[in-house]
């Protein structure tokens, strides 16, 4: 008789083996946030100390093209940017390399070197790590925040009439990767604006911290499987639906989009890799939440509505369409 | 003409590479520990805050026949023992695992429930992490601490006359390497109590606190690269020596030896992957020292005194003998 063949993980997918995950893991009744968020918060004399763990592995995250320095970029961001959709405050940084043995020095000093700036540009420090050695490079990004406990911002609390924002525009990413894996030609021009917005993101620390101390929003999220994916989080989580209708599309991808035929709104919302904040605002708040976040040199923008029924829906062009639940996920 | 090839890691081994690191990184002037120790530690509201990170990589840091369980276990240790040496008390572990696709979906989740087994008999939680994938199995640790600023225990401080004692007996991880690697033959009894005490190490959490509140420590250091290099740590951080003359030989590790004609002091000294502590007090709070660890349930073996020349001596059959600065190191 043939043994029954065992499950692979790439059978279940990333979101079931986490749910799995969560099942054996004992809760802690006293944390402040655990599992179903990207980060996690305990409680520590008065403050909320956020800390999120995240993983950069070459072979799935580094694009064609990529420079050591927009690998580094890339690495902090991706760990600092689920502070900043807490509302934390960055304490510091921490590294941890996997290594293949024939990497050239050179390249690694490289990495150090970005991930370096990378923390000093988004005001806190590379505090340590460790070096392993690994037959592909990994890294991974633990970065430490804190918020004051009443300013923590957590993915539920949206509720319908809340405005919906985001901090900044999308579709580069999903530009740069057509351009990169799939090789569409543009002129130099266009590919330098593209390239420069999806590789050089920032961590939406200060939009993040303005809006917890100015108690403005009601939910929030980090938006780095994608802005359609993030959306149904905050749907899966809140029992809401977003009326999407005041989506700003970036001129360069229009203009990309319309050269080579590709929907402009697929790079928009499925792209991922963006690090913008996807916030709910009350709208008594909108006023209170956009100057708190002029104030720190950040930009607001309003895209559309929350609303009752758990459903997402974009308007373009005048008509409805739906928003699909999907977004990048690991073991397709 | 042919170009100079570029350097690679493995040229210049993990120590170098990490001291080349430590030069591109921007120091945290208001950091209580940085750099050349194991964990960090940043203030916060008066209390230390200690973080490791540490990567288990299944090519480098699983043997043979290790279970799911063994490779969580050991994970976990690996992670919180840092924080031992430091003192602390864990808030907290995250772990972020990279994954290789076809890894079977049982065995992943035999090591979530070691890892969340780890953490509650450390009496702390497995608050989270994220998950990803890789060509080979990757699980970076990142334990998160406390204590109190003036107990926060650090590797410099040792001086002469003091007493260098360690939390627990070494030499079964190195008897366990030559057995599963090498093949040593021995009867199964010694293998079960070798690999048990191996492969099951805790991380010695309640004597670091205990230590460090009773403020009866110089200095301390985890051995998880093996007896030998800890102490050559402690040499290079406080230009003392060690004199080693009652290190405990464990009876198991003695008859294996003795079966192959190995010599047992260099399982003893230079396995690694052990968890003890390696403390120095001084010789006035010996008693408080000893004292404060059986309060907890722990043991505390003296093994010898720390000297004024920098160099490390073993005493063994009334005979003096170098002990060799060498340990575990990645890309060799």
């Amino acid at each position: 008789m043939v043994g029954k063949r065992k499950r692979k993980i790439s059978d279940i997918g990333e979101r079931e083996l986490i749910q799995r995950f969560q099942q054996l893991i004992t809760p802690n009744k006293e944390a402040l946030l655990m599992g179903s968020e990207d980060a996690v918060a305990i409680s520590l004399n008065g403050e909320a100390l956020v800390i999120n763990t995240d993983m950069l592995v070459a072979s799935t995250d580094i694009l064609p093209s990529m420079t050591a320095e927009e690998v580094a970029w890339k690495t902090g961001v991706m760990g600092l940017s689920d502070l900043a959709a807490k509302g934390a405050a960055p304490l510091g940084v921490l590294f941890s390399f996997g290594l293949p043995e024939d990497m050239e020095e050179s390249y690694v000093l490289e990495l150090v070197r970005g991930l370096n700036q990378v923390c000093r540009e988004h005001d806190t420090y590379y505090l340590g790590g460790d070096t392993n050695k690994c037959t592909e490079l990994t890294i991974t990004c633990t970065a430490i925040g804190k918020v004051p406990k009443t300013e923590l911002i957590k993915r539920r609390g949206s509720k319908p009439g809340d405005i919906v924002a985001i901090t900044g525009e999308f579709g580069y990413t999903g530009a740069l990767f057509e351009i990169l894996i799939k090789g569409y030609q543009i002129p130099k021009r266009i590919l330098e604006k593209i390239r420069s917005k999806a590789l050089r993101p920032r961590a939406r620390i200060q939009e993040g911290r303005a809006l917890s101390s100015a108690h403005a929003v009601t939910a929030a999220i980090d938006s780095s499987d994608g802005l359609a994916w993030s959306l149904q989080e905050l749907v899966n989580m809140n029992q809401v639906g977003f009326y999407i209708d005041q989506l700003p599309v970036p001129k360069v991808c229009a203009d990309f989009s319309k050269m080579h035929e590709l929907d402009v709104y697929d790079l928009i919302l499925y792209g991922g890799e963006e690090f913008e904040l996807v916030v709910t605002i009350p709208s008594d708040l909108w006023n209170t939440a956009i100057r708190s976040v002029q104030r720190v040199g950040g930009q607001l923008f309003p895209i559309g509505k929350v609303t009752s029924e758990k459903k997402n829906i974009l308007v373009r062009d005048g008509e409805e369409h739906a928003i699909e639940p999907r977004g990048y996920e690991h073991f397709y």
